[in-house]
């Protein structure tokens, strides 16, 4: 017997006999005598046709506003699932946000978890309830509702998991792991048995489609299990829980790849204090999420500075940085909107070395030139020229010694 | 300037430009230096497509998990009017029944309001705020979310209004007022410019396609002025208010009529204490709703009862009174599922006399046969064949003088 949090993704309750299915589950693991906390995202689409509601309604809604309407979508599923559970003859309890208690700060529409008074929750569960809460939902000091950016549901339940202790999470979707590459770049990937936090936490792209990022640090804070696996097959997916020594065995892990990037290269510019904040303070201010920053200092006072932005906001940032170099003297602004950003990652990285000197080699091999180099522990990350992408992650995926075993060469 | 509370029903806010129209008056009436509460119904069609996917889910719906669901309705039209009247530039804020603090008891699907905690709504009106508030459903103790039924909203509207000492309370909907009878069955009927809330109570079927009676014994309660009136239209509609001393002027105010009745009558019943007990209790188990009552005692110890219910219900209660008849020792006992009740209504029935007569007499005059009588102090109804409720209501409408003039002959 153990105490589980299941969570259930929008494609997992599209529709009316998809939420049947999503019960008849829940039911087994309930019947396997678990205690159980059921989270639930909106069907699937849901969220999007709220969000151009209210944009008929006012151009650039209001974030309070519209997460009131946008929290209808979980409210529906929550309540279909409660039903359809209870149609089934089990003890079922549906739970909104502000009933589950997720206390939230104010930051409606990217609101984050402040804590989780799981009283009622485990009141229910005392009473062998299954208890369903809506995901994506919680409510701040104002009893005003607020909701958790999208894949908000997926830190719902980790941190429900975390409130009440759970044994488990698992987090049901429409893919059935975590790769070792993106399957669709990369034939030869293998689902990955299981990852650590932290090698989440650095693979961004890669992990992020399947999980929200927030979600992995709130499973690492508590140490929380996550199970990240299928509701369509019965297979067992990735865990993603604490590193242990065995998963050092391997230098890399995976390799992920970005294609959502964009660089801009300020060039000679001078060298002085406070530099930095005359060239980013104005991208930070118009909004723009800066990833990459290498600065290459040159002879004289001068130095390089390289950063890359999301594709979208490529044209506003250079259209910024036109101004800033005039504006500091640098000699020239230029940039490049055909880049891709490939990374290695592996908790295996500190203990092996040599992990940079087989990436650059593989890379150099295929005769791609690497723009820009960052690492951090457990990752190293190179930008390449955007159609080198596909190439590079299968290069770097049989380096590695990733590709599955049946059809490697 | 006054505080009023505006309530918007279904049609009114059946789609996105309709509640832009709704907002544009909502407007025009803070502009002109109120206060103003507006509570919203669901869009049109919503609560029953809401009902159908419950029904789909769990053949009979968990009356709890149900609201969960239906309040989602409520919750959407109010985000997004906030988010209209935000665009417009109007300061405005959303709450959801627990976040206006309308407590109700536990009876979900039908539950009835026990108190309004008004704090918030008044902490967000002294700062010029337009409040918009879901309407239909509020919280039980617990913080389970409860719905008020069928009309709902409109209780929701006057128990705020009550809660809030309100100016006036306005109900916007689909028809322009309270009529002196059904224009569809009476064509010369005409508006009325006030009514009182007792006739209002005693209109049944006539007020209740306009307002939740429950919403009119608040009203009547607390002395708020409810203006029944078109969201289509800028024409005054009609106030339900106090008793006046003009209101007595006329003897008649409205005739209304009922067609869902059906007829049941037991032949020789033994005339024993008891006796009505051992007849209404299985009726009344069996959650049929019982209107009128009439017993004729015959000579020798033996009563005839007859007693009306709802025509859904017509066959189930025949066959519960066959069973009945047998155990009591009852004669016979027929039905007659063609009839209908027509009714006349007025305040001023207590000064004028002979308004029975009047009655009788102009029924008889057409030939059309009185099966049962009952009366209140406002009200006298008469069982009829159904056949002839058109009939019925139109020379009693011409009798009492409430043609309208340009037409009456």
């Amino acid at each position: 017997m153990a105490l589980i949090v299941q969570k259930f993704g929008g494609t997992s309750v599209a529709n009316q006999e998809r939420i049947r299915s999503v019960a008849q589950r829940v039911a087994e693991t309930y019947d396997q005598d678990n205690d159980l906390v059921v989270v639930v995202s909106a069907m699937s689409g849901v969220t999007d046709r709220l969000i151009q509601m209210a944009k008929e309604a006012m151009e650039n809604p209001d974030r309070r506003e519209l997460d009131v309407l946008l929290a209808t979508g979980e409210q529906t599923t929550a309540s279909l699932l409660a039903l359809t559970l209870r149609g089934m003859g089990y003890p079922t309890r549906s739970l909104l946000g502000y009933q589950a208690d997720v206390v939230t700060d104010r930051s409606y529409g990217n609101a984050r978890i402040i804590e989780i008074g799981a009283r009622r929750i485990q009141a229910l569960l005392r009473e062998r309830n299954i208890v369903v809460v809506a995901g994506f939902q919680g409510h701040d000091l104002n009893g005003d509702i607020t909701t958790l950016g999208r894949g908000g549901s997926d830190t719902s339940a980790v941190a429900i998991a975390s409130a009440i202790r759970a044994d488990i999470c698992e987090i049901y979707t429409d893919v059935d792991g975590i790769y070792t590459a993106d399957p669709n770049v990369c034939p030869r990937a293998r689902k990955l048995k299981e990852i650590s936090y932290d090698e989440m936490l650095n693979m961004a792209s890669l992990g992020a489609k399947v999980l929200q990022i927030r979600s992995v640090g709130f499973a690492k804070k508590y140490n929380i299990p996550v199970h990240v696996r299928s509701s369509f097959s019965r297979e067992e997916g990735t865990m993603v829980i604490s590193e242990h020594e065995g998963m050092e065995s391997v230098a890399v892990s995976a390799v992920s790849h970005d294609k959502d990037q964009a660089r801009i290269t300020l060039k000679k510019v001078p060298d002085q204090p406070g530099i930095a904040a005359k060239i980013f303070g104005p991208i930070a201010d118009s909004g723009i999420v800066v990833d990459m920053i290498i600065q290459n200092t040159r002879a004289g006072g001068q130095t390089d500075l390289t950063f890359t932005v999301p594709k979208a906001d490529f044209k506003r940032a250079l259209q910024i940085q036109k101004e800033v170099a005039q504006a500091i003297g640098a000699e020239d602004v230029f940039g490049d909107p055909d880049i891709a950003k490939v990374s290695v990652i592996g908790v295996g990285m500190r203990n092996h070395s040599g992990v940079a000197a087989i990436m650059f080699n593989t890379l150099a091999k295929e005769r791609i030139n690497i723009m820009m180099i960052s690492t951090s522990e457990i990752r190293i990350s190179c930008v390449v020229e955007e159609k080198y992408t596909e190439l590079a992650v299968q290069v770097l995926h049989t380096a590695f010694g990733l590709d599955r075993e049946e059809e490697a060469g």
